[in-house]
């Protein structure tokens, strides 16, 4: 075959009806005003289902043993809420509060009562509702990396997080149709001064992305302006914003047994508004939690359904998800290791509580690695492997983590991204009707003929197979000849590509000024507080 | 912590109570010849487990339906046996023989009658019945690769193969306790001559390991000297050889529908004298099979067990593994892909197939990749991920393969190596006993506390994490200051480690002695003939 079938391999691409019927959709609205980018040829907006029975290596009755360690934390020792509205709340529902004035007990008939009340499944939807995104059931989507302080890409090597950074971050979650929702930051943005941080950061997501957005818990300016934002973006009244979730935030606990303020303030605000809030317990075995996986789960779902149990005590059905994080330290040196096998294993026992307690998964895609060697890949694909066995519905950190949390690299966004189409198409169904069972085929080419130019490949070779962005198959000599060109180099240029050729996604010129006044006028008042 | 942990990462290494166990009887019994390597902190012999239910992407009916398929191809269409003896035994058994004197047809009944006198678990035996493995059930063993022409390492390139780098790789396998089988030269060495080709592979091979090794069926001269080498070199008499498999050979249909001379001839060869057979059926899908997954893996069935039901009807209760090898080919090139989405799939597709008719099945490490970048890595991950999921009991080319199995790299065999004994550590089951759910050290350390200083954690550290030997979880400045070396040259490191301090494991003197004056013989007699 030779490059005429090139397009065809794009099609092959063309994945499930779902997206089928998205792509219709997008051409008979005429609301698609991106191009499709020029550079790699990149598998279409779906939203991939997990058919396959999740990996559980718990029994039922080590499921309960995990539930009943985790109440038992709740009902003896207590989790510190270190922010007063949180506990006059808890103590109105009748937890009882030590006298320090933070320590709450909660019994397991409240927690189970509370839990209960939140959905296992519902909706999320940004200000273009073609990227509305499912969560729980068996949806997974993918996140952009979130939250490091660095940036890296081959040009221009390893430095701290800046806007040009931050931006081009941006533009690559909105160019890979595989990113379903932006998750924090995907750089800190540390030229802009943190009083105004939000209001620039915020901005720059909700005009050059149209996906669904995360607001950070750190102060209450921060996240009401940020839902604020949210709101005049998709140009909604106060009442059309709460009806439904358009956005997040995610709460980390300061493990071991600690919610802090600005995450409780956080969260409370979220979940007022009916916005989803992801409660993700920082639980490093062997660190912050019990050296064993049995205890740190244990300890990682005590403090997650603690959080939950507040919300849904404050906002009864809200929104929310437990969130995995537990990972094992390395004992040489107490740096945490990601992509291990305690780590596939944590987030296997992760989904088995998380489904016992009727919530949807949070997971994400982790290495511990410095460099865009084998060790970043195999890691990734180690945690991959765990959270989607786990039956993980959101996958954190999706694309572009490195170095545990220290970096967002602009190639491994591009290399993940790769991952995440071979793990979406991986999630789509194999089909075994009489005509894939291609007996005629097999008749009509015998024992010394070829499938390559039968009628039954003809008809279906072009969309037959996945066909990688990213993957070099070409044979020694081949690569060797055009230059010997390795994978980050590969992704470093498909980076450029999609930056060179970015194109915003539109945005009504109403919203867009209601956005630009909401900024000017919240920068005017001094932004927020920077000493929360 | 400090350094002063190093020793005791590595009995976190420790692996199961049966890998405990093993390393007793050894100390006990004064067998164990090599010392540890002085070099990577290895993970002990052990034999793994797989507990987890696997991954079954057909439903029951769509099993039926492939079985369905494979069986009217059998019975309507036919398999090509290039091997006079092959016809005239299945003619006696019943078959129907078409005119041209190779194109049989099998009734379903034949074959399922004779696939069930297979047995679905068994052991084979080396010269060191230490090195005893498993076959089947939920047994997992692991070989290095087989076969390639090339050989690479970073410090002379990449080449064809010779005898200095075939030994190279057999002191690996062999040092490598995660490896548990040969499966093939894991180089040609193409500097000896073919007529003698086998004499001195099998001496080397024989001589450098003593885990089960695999004889190629490239004509009866090779595999009948092969196998009386396998006896020699353990001391047995031929009813003691007979008597139960020590090794084994894989024959490949050449696909679509046809089984040649000599794979026929070796294989028949192998279970007459009570010896493992592997059919492993050649099926790109796309290429030589049908561009759709379930008519892939309808034809691999059907060409498997074609020939499982030959060797059953000469030798029932043989010793047989299905084996699948099926992947996609890339549309564009025709060169076969791996490590894709659809290898994933076909792999969990066999293994449902193989346990539907209780046969053990094979599945391959596989990577296209032409470096050692992170291609390799994710293809190499992926395809491990498909294969452990699919409840492979052999992953053959466990360890080395790059190109599509072109080349053997060094370096990959130490870095597969590494994914090897982390996919080891993760089939080991999680404890989940009141001691593991740490009720009382959460307690202990409370809200504001840490557990790297508590006794829980203390007295479990050392072996509560699975500890790395090849990965670097330095810091970036730390990494960057010991010279950045990335995961390549870190597996070169190894690799010169692990052959420069090389011991060969002990073989008696008159096992030697007989091996060698077997070789010297038939070399004297020539050998065998080069034109099969």
């Amino acid at each position: 075959m030779t490059d005429a079938t090139e397009p065809a391999a794009g099609a092959a691409n063309a994945g499930t009806d779902a997206a089928a019927g998205a792509r219709r959709r997008r051409r008979g609205g005429g609301r698609e005003a991106k191009p499709r980018p020029t550079g790699p040829n990149l598998a279409p907006w779906s939203l991939p289902r997990r058919l396959d029975r999740p990996t559980e290596p718990l029994s039922e009755e080590q499921v309960e043993r995990i539930h009943d360690a985790a109440m038992r934390i709740l009902e003896e020792i207590g989790v510190d809420f270190l922010n007063q509205d949180a506990v006059a709340e808890l103590k109105r529902a009748g937890c009882v509060v030590e006298p320090d004035g933070f320590r709450v007990k909660m019994r397991r008939e409240f927690v189970m009562e509370m839990v209960a009340k939140a959905p296992s499944e519902f909706t999320l939807t940004p200000r273009n509702p073609e990227r509305c995104i499912s969560i729980g059931g068996d949806h997974v989507v993918f996140t952009q990396v979130a939250s490091p302080p660095n940036v890296s890409d081959l040009a221009r090597g390893r430095r701290v997080g800046d806007q040009e950074a931050y931006r081009e971050l941006l533009m690559l979650a909105q160019s890979f149709p595989c990113i379903h929702l932006h998750a924090g930051y995907p750089v800190e943005p540390v030229d802009v001064h943190s009083s105004i941080r939000h209001l620039d950061a915020m901005s720059d997501m909700l005009t050059l992305s149209d996906k669904v957005t995360h607001a950070y818990s750190l102060g209450s300016e921060r996240i009401e302006d940020a839902m604020e934002m949210v709101r005049l973006a998709a140009g909604q009244t106060e009442e059309a914003f709460a009806e439904r979730p358009h956005m997040f935030t995610n709460i980390n606990s300061s493990s071991p047994l600690k919610h802090d303020w600005p995450m409780l303030d956080g969260a409370m605000r979220a979940v007022k508004r009916g916005q989803m809030v992801v409660v993700t317990p920082f639980t490093l075995s062997g660190a912050m939690a019990p050296v064993t996986l049995a205890g740190a789960i244990a300890q990682q779902t005590a403090e997650a359904v603690a959080g939950v149990a507040l919300l849904q005590w404050i906002k009864p059905g809200a929104p929310m998800v437990y969130g995995a994080f537990t990972t094992n330290v390395d004992m040489k040196s107490g740096a945490p290791a990601f992509g291990t096998p305690e780590y596939m294993r944590a987030m296997q026992m992760s989904g088995q509580m998380a489904r016992y307690y009727g919530l949807p998964l949070r997971a994400s895609n982790t290495n511990a690695a410095t460099a865009l060697d084998m060790q970043s890949a195999w890691e990734s694909v180690f945690s991959l492997w765990g959270v989607i066995s786990a039956g993980a519905n959101i996958v954190y950190h999706g694309a572009g983590w490195m170095e545990g949390g220290l970096v967002a690299s602009m190639e491994k966004v591009v290399i993940d991204c790769e991952l995440i189409q071979q793990v979406m198409r991986y999630l789509q169904p194999v089909s075994v009707e009489e005509a894939d069972l291609a007996l005629d085929a097999i008749r009509e080419v015998g024992p010394n003929g070829h499938f390559l130019g039968c009628a039954h490949t003809q008809e279906r070779y072009k969309t037959a197979f996945y066909s990688p962005f990213l993957s070099d198959w070409s044979n020694y000599e081949a690569w060797a000849q055009a230059g010997a060109v390795e994978a980050p180099q590969r992704a470093h240029k498909v980076y450029r590509e999609l930056i060179d050729s970015f194109t915003a996604p539109p945005m009504p010129d109403e919203a867009r000024g209601a956005l630009e006044a909401f900024v000017a006028r919240r920068k005017e008042e001094g932004g927020a507080p920077t000493d929360f």
